[in-house]
C-alpha cells in the first residue's frame, strides 16, 4: 500500500464528502483563483489594440482609448449578462447551462466545445507566456523552455489537486500584489500627469512621431476592428466565475455575483487607467519594451514599484493558467453528468475537486505545450475563439430566458430545464443589453476567426463538430449501456441459466492446479480438466503426476489435446467455446482457472502469463464465468 | 481476431512443430546466415593493424603481414577448437556449455553474460556501420541516422522472425556477392602483382613515405600488441556455428563442422589476401579511403568490380547484425532452458524460430543505437571484449575436457553433464593446442580491456557481474517457485478447504448484478450482497431497486456501508479481507464480481472500472477466489 501512502502524501489526507461545505471558498480566495486570467490580460490588452493601429502611424494611436472604453463597455456588457446568468442558474454552468436550457443540446455542445478548448489553450498559452518572461530574465534557460513550462504545469495541476481552498490561499499572494501595483502606478501616474498635490511632472516622450498613413473606407474600419478585437483579449476567463457558483460559500449566487462585480471593476480600471495614461503619455509600442513595463518604467522612475509589478506580471501571467485549472474540470463535470464525457469526470477526487479533469487537462495541455514548443505566440490565433463564440451563445440564451420571464405577472415562477425563475422587473431593458451583447460579441468573434483563420483558427473551426461528435458518440453509448442493464420489464426466468460442465484448463499437476480442481469438484459434478501437449515426453511426465492423486482425479474427466504448434491458448479457447456454445447454449458455462500469483510484479514478468491471457480471450466470449483460483507462492509454502 | 491476422500476414502462417526438420539450414544457407559477422570483419581488420603500426611510420607497415598471419594463426586455433566443441556438444550451446560443462556454473554464466552483450553490441554496431555506409554516400539523410538504424534493425528482426530458411535465403545474396568479389580482387591483384600469364602490373605506390618513429623497449611491444589486438576483430562471430549446430539439416555436428570449416578458410584467405597485397602494394591507411577501397581501386583499376565490391561491403556490414540475431536468441534459449532467463525465451515462436529472444534483442540494440546516436566508433570499445573473454573460457574448458578424455581407454566413454564423450586419438595435442589458444585469447582480451578501459570497456566490466546477479536471482526465484508447487510430500489432506461464504459487491442493482448473485445462490447459501453509499439519495434509490425482485434477494443478506469518501474500493477491500482473515481463516473465501464488458476497449475507457481495480487489489489477498461474472452489452440486448 505504499503507493497510497505517496498519494497522500502528495495530495494530503482524503477529505470526506460531507466536508465539502467547508472547503468552498471565502470572496477573497475566489476572487484570486477565479481572477488571474482577467486580471493578467491587463499586461497585455491595451499593447494589443497599440500595437494594429501603430500601421496607420502614430497619430491614430489617439484612438486607443475611445477602443478602449469601447473593449470596457464589452466588459461591462458581458458582466451584466453574466450577472444575471448566476442569479437564475445557481448550480452554475456557465455558458453550456444556459445555451442547454434556452437554445437546446447543440448549441450547448458547441458553447461547451470551444469553451474546453479555450481552457485548455488559457493552460498552454499562460504557462508559455510566463516562460518567455522566465527565459527573457534569463536566457541561458531558453533551451529548456519545454522542461520549465511542462515542471510549471506539474507544480500548479499538483496545488490544485490538493483542494481548491488551499490553491486559493497559494495563488492569492501574486495576483493582489500585481492589483496593488499597477493600481498604484495608474495612481501615480494619474497624480503626476495632472499636477495633483504639486506632484512632479512626468518628463514628456520622446518617441519619434511616425508619418501617418491614410487609409480610407473599408480597409480603415477593416483595421479599427481588428484593433478592437485585439483588445477582447481583456475578456477571456471572465466566465469562469458562472462555471463555478457551487465552489462559493452560500449564499454562492449572492457570494458569486459580488466576486464577480469586484473582478469586473478591478479588471475594467486598471484596464482604463492603462489605456488612458498610455495614450495620454504618448506611448508607442515596440518589441523590446512593453507598454506596462514602459508606463510603469516612466511613471514610477525605474524604482522599487517597477521591479515589484515586473516580477507580479510574469507571476500572474504564470499564473491566469489557473483560471484553466478552474474552468475545465468544472465544465467537463456538467458534461459528464449530462452523459456527453466519460462519467468518472463528474467523480471528486481525495480533495473534493475534480480530479479526473484535472489530470486530463494537464495531460492535453502538455501535450500542446510540447506540439507548440511552449510557443504561445503561435497558439494565439487558436485562443479567444471559443470564449467569444461561448459569449454570443450565452447571451443569445439569457435574451430567450429574459423573454420567457417578461410574461410572467408580478409573484408567478416557471420551472425550466435546470432552473426555477420568478416574475421581475426591467426583463425588457436586460433582454436589449443581452441583444446588443450577443450582436457584439458575435462581431468579435467573426472579426477574429476571419483575421486569424490561416494563422491557426481553422484549427478550432475544425475541432468543433468533432468534439461535438464525440460529445454525440458516448452520449449513445451510455444510453445503450442503460438500456442494456436497466431491470424495468425484466422477470427472473430472464436470467440466464447456469450449465453445470466446469471446465479447468491446466498446464501441469501442481498445487496450485489441484487446488483448482478441488474447488471445480465443489461448485459441480461435472468437471472437465482440460490440458494441451505439445510433445510425447510432456505427455508422459503430465501422466505420471496425474495418477499420482486418485482421490483427487477421481470422477474427474480428463482431456488432453495433442497440439503441434506452440500457442496453446488457441486450442484451449476453441475447446470451451465449443462447448460452451454447443453442449450449453444459452446457458452460462463456468471456467477455473488456476493462476499462480508472483511474490512481485517484476516476478510475473518470469512467467508465461497462460492464465492472464486465457481470461482476456475469454471475456470476449459470451456466457462464461470465469473463476480465478489464485496460488500465491508463500502463502503455500507456510501451510506446509 | 484482426490482431491475429495482421500477425499472420506479417509473419507468415504457423509451422507446425512437427515441421522443425524441415525449417533446418542447409550448408550453403547457412554459410550466409552464420558467418556473415566473421567475414564482413575483412572490410577493416587489415587497417585496424595498419592503423596502429603506421605511428611508426610507414616503414613499419611491412609488420602487418607477420601480425596478420599471427591473427591467422589465431583464427586457426579458434576455430580448431570450436570444431572439437561442435563434435563434442552436438546439441549447441558454444562457449557457455562447453564452460557449464568442464569449469562450473559461474565461469559459464561468466561467459554467457559476455557474449549476451557482444551479441547485442554486434547488432547495434553492424548496423551503426551500415548506416555510415549510406550516409557517406548520401550525406543529406544524416540527421535521421538513428531513424535508417531503427528502421534497419526492424526490418532484420521482421525477417529473422519469419524463419530462419527464409532469412537464409534472403541473406545469402550479398554474403556470397562480397565473397566472390573481393576475392576475385585478391586473385586479379595476385595475378598482376607477379606478372602471371604476362598481366599489366600494378602501377606503383603514390603514398608518400612517412618518417621512421623510433620506439624501444615496452612501448614498441605494447604497440605491436594493440595492432595485434586490433587485427583480432576478424575474429568476432566466430563463435556463432557452435551456438546454432541443431540448426543444421542432420548430421547436425558433421553438418556445422563442415561449414565452420568452409567459413574459416574463407574469412582466412580474404584476410590473408588482403593482407599480403596491401604490404606489398604499400597502401598507407587514410581517413578518407578504407584499405579495401585502395586495394579494390589500384587491383581493378576502378571498374564494374571496384562498385561491385564497395557496394556488397556496404551490404554486408549491414548483414553482420543478422550473426547477433542468430547467437543471441539461442544463447538466452539454452539459458533459459537452465532457468537463468525467463521461461518464455525458450519457447519458439510461431515459425520455429526463438521470437522473443529476436524480440528482445531488438529492443535493447535499438535502446543502445538511440543511446549512442547509432555512433559505432562510440560503441566500439564496448565491442569484441565478451567474445574474446568467452575464446579463452570455452578453450580453458575445451582442455579439461580432453585432459578428462585422455583417460579413456578406446572403446570407454564417459557421459558429462550434458554430454558423452568416447575416446579418442591424440588428445594431448588437441590439448596442447586449447592451452595455446586459451593463453594466447586471454592475453588478447587483457590488452582489448587495459586499452579501451577508459574509453567504455569499463562499462563491460561492470556489466558482466551484475548480469551474472540478475542471472542468478531469475534462478533462484524459480527454484522457490517449484519448491511451492511441488505435489511431492503433498496429501490431499494438505488442501485448502473453500468456506460456504460468497460475497457479491455490487454498485447498483441492474441486470449485470442480478445475474451475478442468482449464480452466488447457486453455489452457497450463505451470499452476502455487499453495496457502498456514499449519498442518503443513492441509498434510497439503491432499496427501491432492491426491493423489486424479492425472488432473486431472498435468503440473501445485504450489507450496506455507508462511506463518506468517494473512492469506495477501500471498503469494499476491507470488509472483504475481515470476512476472510477472521470468519473464515484459512479456508477459501469467494467473490462474486459482476463485471460489464463494454463492446469494446475504446468504450471501456468510459467506465469506472472498478470491477478491475477491485479483482486487482484482491489478487495480493490469500485464499479468495475471485469469480467474474460478465455481462455483455450486446448479448443481454438479444435474449429479450
Amino acid at each position: 500500500m505504499s503507493l497510497t501512502n505517496l498519494k497522500k502524501f502528495l495530495i494530503g489526507d482524503p477529505f470526506p464528502t460531507s466536508h465539502e461545505i467547508h472547503e468552498r471558498l471565502d470572496k477573497v480566495r475566489a476572487l484570486a483563483i477565479f481572477a488571474s486570467d482577467p486580471i493578467s490580460s491587463n499586461a497585455y490588452a491595451t499593447e494589443a489594440i497599440m500595437s494594429v493601429l501603430v500601421v496607420l502611424g502614430s497619430g491614430a494611436l489617439s484612438l486607443t482609448l475611445p477602443l478602449g472604453l469601447a473593449v470596457a463597455a464589452l466588459i461591462l456588457l458581458v458582466i451584466s449578462s453574466y450577472i444575471q446568468t448566476i442569479m437564475h442558474y445557481p448550480k452554475g454552468g456557465g455558458a453550456y447551462m444556459v445555451t442547454k436550457d434556452n437554445l437546446g443540446t447543440l448549441p450547448s455542445l458547441i458553447a461547451a466545445a470551444a469553451l474546453l478548448m479555450d481552457y485548455i489553450l488559457t493552460v498552454s498559452v499562460s504557462v508559455s507566456a510566463g516562460v518567455r518572461a522566465v527565459t527573457s530574465a534569463f536566457p541561458a534557460v531558453h533551451p529548456y523552455r519545454v522542461h520549465i513550462a511542462l515542471a510549471a504545469i506539474v507544480l500548479i495541476t499538483w496545488v490544485n489537486l490538493r483542494g481548491m481552498r488551499e490553491s486559493g490561499t497559494i495563488f492569492a499572494i501574486p495576483t493582489y500584489a500585481f492589483v496593488g501595483g499597477v493600481l498604484l502606478v495608474i495612481v501615480i501616474g494619474l497624480v503626476r500627469y495632472f499636477g495633483l498635490f504639486g506632484a512632479a511632472p512626468i518628463p514628456p516622450s520622446t518617441e519619434e512621431i511616425f508619418a501617418e498613413t491614410s487609409l480610407t473606407g473599408f480597409a480603415y474600419i477593416w483595421l479599427l476592428l481588428r484593433a478592437f478585437a485585439g483588445g477582447c483579449t481583456a475578456l477571456t476567463g471572465i466566465e469562469a466565475i458562472s462555471d463555478g457558483v457551487q465552489a462559493f460559500k452560500p449564499p454562492e449566487s449572492k457570494n458569486a455575483a459580488i466576486t464577480m462585480i469586484v473582478m469586473g471593476t478591478i479588471a475594467m480600471s486598471l484596464f482604463i487607467g492603462i489605456t488612458f495614461l498610455s495614450t495620454h503619455l504618448s506611448l508607442v509600442p515596440n518589441e523590446a519594451e512593453s507598454i506596462l513595463s514602459q508606463l510603469t518604467r516612466r511613471v514610477t522612475s525605474g524604482g522599487f514599484l517597477y521591479y515589484w509589478v515586473q516580477v507580479f506580471t510574469a507571476m500572474i501571467l504564470f499564473l491566469a493558467a489557473n483560471t484553466g485549472y478552474q474552468d475545465f474540470p468544472r465544465l467537463s463535470y456538467f458534461l459528464a453528468n449530462d452523459g456527453f464525457l466519460p462519467r468518472w469526470m463528474q467523480n471528486r477526487g481525495d480533495r473534493l475537486v475534480f480530479s479526473s479533469g484535472i489530470v486530463v487537462l494537464a495531460i492535453v495541455s502538455s501535450t500542446l505545450v510540447i506540439l507548440f514548443q511552449a510557443d504561445e505566440i503561435a497558439m494565439l490565433p487558436l485562443y479567444a475563439l471559443g470564449v467569444m463564440l461561448s459569449f454570443s451563445l450565452s447571451q443569445s440564451g439569457m435574451f430567450r430566458l429574459m423573454g420567457r420571464i417578461s410574461h410572467l405577472k408580478p409573484g408567478e415562477s416557471i420551472q425550466t430545464k435546470v432552473t426555477e425563475v420568478h416574475y421581475e422587473k426591467n426583463t425588457r431593458a436586460k433582454q436589449a443589453l443581452n441583444a446588443v451583447g450577443a450582436t457584439v460579441t458575435s462581431i468579435v468573434f467573426i472579426i477574429l476567426t476571419s483575421t486569424k483563420f490561416l494563422e491557426g483558427a481553422w484549427i478550432v473551426a475544425v475541432m468543433i463538430p468533432i468534439l461535438v461528435l464525440f460529445f454525440n458518440a458516448i452520449r449513445r453509448h451510455y444510453a445503450r449501456v442503460a438500456d442494456a442493464l436497466t431491470t424495468s420489464g425484466m422477470t427472473v426466468e430472464n436470467i440466464k441459466e447456469v450449465g453445470n460442465v466446469v471446465l479447468v484448463p491446466i498446464a501441469d499437476v501442481h498445487r496450485g492446479s489441484i487446488l483448482a480442481i478441488e474447488y471445480a469438484k465443489r461448485i459441480s459434478n461435472d468437471v472437465r480438466v482440460l490440458t494441451i501437449m505439445t510433445s510425447p515426453e510432456m505427455e508422459e511426465r503430465f501422466m505420471r503426476r496425474w495418477k499420482r492423486f486418485p482421490e483427487v482425479v477421481e470422477d474427474v474427466l480428463l482431456v488432453v489435446i495433442e497440439y503441434d504448434f506452440r500457442d496453446i491458448l488457441q486450442p484451449l479457447l476453441e475447446y470451451i467455446v465449443t462447448v460452451s456454445d454447443l453442449e450449453f447454449p444459452e446457458m452460462i458455462t463456468t471456467v477455473v482457472i488456476p493462476e499462480f500469483i508472483p511474490e512481485s510484479q517484476v516476478a510475473g514478468f518470469l512467467h508465461n502469463q497462460t492464465a492472464v491471457r486465457l481470461r482476456a480471450g475469454l471475456r470476449h466470449h459470451r456466457d462464461i464465468v470465469v473463476i480465478d483460483v489464485p496460488y500465491h507462492i508463500e502463502s503455500l509454502k507456510k501451510t506446509e
